[in-house]
């Protein structure tokens, strides 16, 4: 495949405020420590008011990948709705930064979306995210061309929870009919995969999506069972391209029968792992691009989430194609 | 002393936007290294346009000071005008969060100040400041109230470029008089010191500026003269308290004959300079407001510089209180 794009991905366009805080504050605020809650513009305000100085840069999850992706060099293109406000600003700003082609698509009436990110010592987040203009994405925002010029589309599963953002979804689908263009979801949470089990289940069994994204948690949700092994024999079944986290114990590339194992050096200095899974889609893609096979693709992925878990912020900071090329997973 | 406040600031609100550039960067885009430029909107966002992604964050010279002290448990107050906008959000939220009391005092018809500070590899920082809605603190915006309950009001010398700030600076003198509240001025830069190198002058020689914060360039400059045994001879006449900050040599306090340097350890690994200026007076006053020596004060404000140096952001991260005990520099 050869278009313009070697990857498209579509998501929720979000600011992340990132803040340190102790492990107690999660507890003592009700919240589901490293989930993804949903919050209004008050909970917002309230939840900001409690915590310490922050530090802001984009974010979102499929954004994310985005950028992981065109940090390793790949040409990578991003779908999302953001407001004519400063939030707005450096999101934009950031993804040209990241050589990501994004063509700002402007909603009225709501702030750009945002996560206030609790980031505990032991690295893991949770997210308390408003959504904004994020939440206004839906088929009339999706332009045919950047569609077609597409080799891989990929969706974050937070955008399930938006009906519109759904049928756009449903839209480009439609658009890709009779092309060789890949479908690749991420299941974002394992509240997302229980939210909307049935339907990810339906769109992985009728072949709509080509690749899916995960992790232990997820991939157990999907199936209702509480062993990674059995939820993998499941999913094996499905016959769908799988790229499954497990942390500290790496990954799982699966496809049908096949199923690779990979594991990473252990990082003694987690300090955020905000990000970690949206880029290890990242090298995970850009390895399947250049035509590894599954076990260094999933391998791709890895390095690039060590990088990431290692400093605050979700987007890589060091030369992530040097670590890639030290660890001569390409040909020459 | 014994006021509601023990250290007063006033200064540009800003929100910094940090951002990594390589060192040709400067040359290439004619900027003086190190210095503050004062830009407009449209330059702002030219040079935004050309730069990688970046990290936000609250800024501000007399603002990082009163966080500096905040954090070293003093009770600090601030003033400085914001606009009704995410940044203004961001700015006063982070005030409040480190503690320091803020009122935010909102002005209409432009953003809220935003400086792009670009980051060479050295740690030196270039900063590109728009002003906006900060440019409005005048004498209207200060509450007498807030000034008579102040031990120390400590003005940032970026304000001497606009003149409704230096009115609201006479404002203040007036409103203080015939108290023992005292007068502290940092010289912001070299550029600043050449602008306003008589006024400055002229303050000190009347007594009305009690203290002063520099760095040696600045120093040399306002005495006019290249070597800064020279500039410290020609400053201990005026019989102003002074603090002037020497970088890897460490610092001077001086009152007339009196002058005691004090050294830092080294640091290895500089990471960002942004603040450290501002930092030392936080800790400087401190030591002052805790009774401490010259020395002493001065060390306390080599200790604060120190730790922020070495991570991005002019804010302290670490328990700076912590450094400061194993220094044993209070008695117990």
């Amino acid at each position: 495949m050869s278009r313009k794009y070697s990857l498209l991905t579509v998501g929720n366009a979000i600011i992340d405020i990132l803040v340190k805080v102790e492990e107690k504050f999660i507890g003592d605020n009700g919240l589901d420590k490293s989930a993804m809650k949903l919050v209004d513009a008050q909970e917002t305000a309230e939840l900001y008011a409690k915590v310490d100085e922050a530090t802001e840069r984009s974010g979102g999850s499929a954004a994310n990948t985005a950028v992981g992706y065109g940090v390793l060099g790949g040409k990578a293109a991003y779908i999302g709705t953001i407001a004519k406000d400063q939030f707005g600003t450096i999101f934009s700003h950031d993804m040209k930064a990241a050589k990501v082609a994004y063509n700002p698509i402007y909603v009225e009436g709501k702030p750009t979306s945002q996560s206030i990110i609790l980031v505990t010592p032991d690295g893991e987040r949770t997210m308390n995210t408003y959504l904004g203009a994020s939440l206004d994405l839906s088929p009339e925002h999706i332009d045919k061309e950047i569609i077609l010029q597409s080799d891989v589309i990929y969706f974050e599963g937070y955008l399930w929870y938006q009906p519109p953002a759904r049928l756009a979804f449903d839209h480009i689908v439609k658009l890709i009919k009779g092309t060789d263009i890949k479908i690749a979801v991420s299941l974002a949470d394992q509240f997302c995969v229980d939210a909307f089990r049935d339907d990810f289940k339906n769109l992985i069994a009728n072949g709509t999506i080509d690749i899916i994204f995960g992790n232990e948690d997820e991939i157990k949700a999907l199936y209702e069972v509480s062993d990674f092994e059995t939820a993998m024999q499941e999913n094996a079944k499905t016959n769908v391209l799988s790229f499954i986290t497990r942390g500290a114990k790496g990954a799982v590339a699966q496809l049908g029968n096949i199923s690779e194992t990979v594991s990473v050096d252990p990082v003694s200095n987690i300090v955020d792992l905000t990000g970690a899974g949206d880029i290890f889609a990242s090298g995970a893609l850009c390895g399947l691009e250049r035509g590894l096979d599954l076990s260094k693709s999933a391998m791709l992925g890895c390095i690039a989430a060590r990088e990431v878990i290692q400093h605050m912020g979700p987007h890589p900071t060091v030369d992530l194609i040097k670590l890639v090329e030290q660890a001569n997973l390409f040909d020459k």
